[in-house]
């Protein structure tokens, strides 16, 4: 039996699922959802969640021999040692699972995960210097250098926070960050701010093309996202950047990034559409669970 | 016999040394310095003044075992690919020393063995992520990244070429570029252009202090270095970030772009300036030689 349960925290969901190795993928036997827990004491709450979730998916789908979970935020050394979102402050979450599960558990991070699994199953399958680039509420890269996750104890691939060279403050206290105009929020919000109509989410902006406060918003998201590839090839000039979340789903999207991408003598990334969309995290857990990935 | 010959081939000139290991480190036992050799096929009158220098290193100072030789430009998998000082284009360098040596040869890139050897034996040891920064005509930064050069097939590093926000053109074809404003050349440039004075490069400006137009020039290179690093802590999330050349010997010069940096949560750096000055090349063709690097 060699089963792994996963399990992504994200803000709003726990996703966990059960895979089993297949060649060199993974086959989803169970799923399962769940709010994410919260409590007073916020890192026991998301442990007794992904246990006990854990331990229900394999009543049901049969023995699992580890798992693996993943969280969001700063993770290092087995602590989630920062997330604003979950309220984590240095949580020994690895410990915290390992008192609460009887099977082997390992313990990471969601979007070096997701990158992982990108590589390993997806958009980035035979490229060796990968930047996956979730942009959702806020924008982070998963940084596979030389076919390993770059990390820098958690601290790595900040780029929604490098600046891009606008006016508009972020929350993190700096102007200029990129996701402060080019994440889905930001997107989402400055058209609200301009246009006065309230939107649910970025890809609403996305399909009112033509409508000119959606085409300021998007040039502007587009720009900056440009200049921050450009940044990335210039620094470490990734074979490929896999742009994930629904925005990308929008025709034409990477077309326009890549047409305002300036490079002089940089190497050209390609750049593709993640192919694991919101199950990347969790398939990245299940790798983890593998002992694939640290 | 255990002595390496290490071979730097520069702009202008070519060190080369004999270095006996000594503990962990290297005993430079014989050194040689000439001017860089030209000729019509520029890759072939490199390797026969390199292999002539070590032969006769050999013949003065005793048997060799192994050498090192490391050149400016893009460097990938044996192949001197392009270097617009030297005028190399595709030149399969490390065949070429093979043929002309009669002793394993190893053939590298000269900044990223300079950041290997301030790894080793200098400013950066006992770190783990490092991005060495050696500032002069141009601006480059060797990533050491979990201990190990990253490379990208030698196109990672490019610091010099990050858009900082300004508006002057880069030899590259780009505007707002780093070197453009921060090299040592651009700071003895552009201190001309202002004032008039012609100087005989950039530590002289710096010694011009209270000179308006020097203070104008030092301070928008300081405020751009601090903009390059702030983006380096942001992706990256270097330990220290260690710069060279003969411009960080201003006392002071550290801690100003350490003041400018304005980080929010990144991991701050450490900052130190270079300790093996201008041998750091050498020392890391030494250390090439040793089979200590690729």
């Amino acid at each position: 039996m060699n089963r792994v349960a996963a399990v992504d925290v994200g803000g709003t969901t726990v996703k966990a699922a059960v895979y089993e190795p297949v060649g060199d993928g993974l086959k989803r036997v169970a799923e399962l959802r769940r709010p994410t827990a919260r409590g007073a004491d916020p890192g026991s709450a998301v442990a007794d969640q992904a246990a006990a979730m854990i331990t229900e998916l394999g009543a049901t789908a049969g023995p699992i021999a580890k798992a693996g979970v993943v969280v969001p935020g700063i993770v290092h050394n087995g602590l989630a040692k920062f997330s604003a979102n979950l309220g984590f402050r240095d949580v020994p979450m690895a410990d915290l699972l390992a008192e609460r599960l009887d099977l082997p558990v390992a313990f990471g991070h969601d979007v070096t995960a997701g990158g992982v699994a990108e590589h390993r199953l997806g958009a980035a399958r035979g490229f060796g210097d990968i930047a996956f680039v979730p942009v959702g509420t806020g924008i982070a890269a998963s940084l596979l250098l030389a076919g390993r996750p770059y990390r820098a104890d958690g601290r790595a691939g900040e780029l929604g926070h490098v600046d891009i060279g606008h006016d508009d403050a972020c929350g993190c206290g700096a102007t200029g960050c990129l996701e402060a105009v080019a994440s889905a929020s930001a997107i989402a919000r400055r058209f609200t701010e301009r246009s006065g109509i309230p939107v649910d989410g970025a890809r609403e902006v996305l399909a009112r093309q033509g409508d000119p406060d959606a085409d300021a918003v998007i040039a502007e998201a587009v720009d900056a996202l440009a200049a921050a590839l450009r940044l990335l090839a210039t620094l470490l000039a990734p074979e490929v950047v896999v742009f994930g979340g629904g925005l990308f789903e929008a025709p034409g999207l990477l077309e326009r990034i890549d047409d305002k991408t300036q490079l002089t003598f940089q190497r050209k990334p390609q750049l593709r559409r993640a192919e694991l969309g919101d199950e990347a995290g969790c398939l990245g857990a299940g790798l983890l669970a593998l002992g694939a990935t640290r």
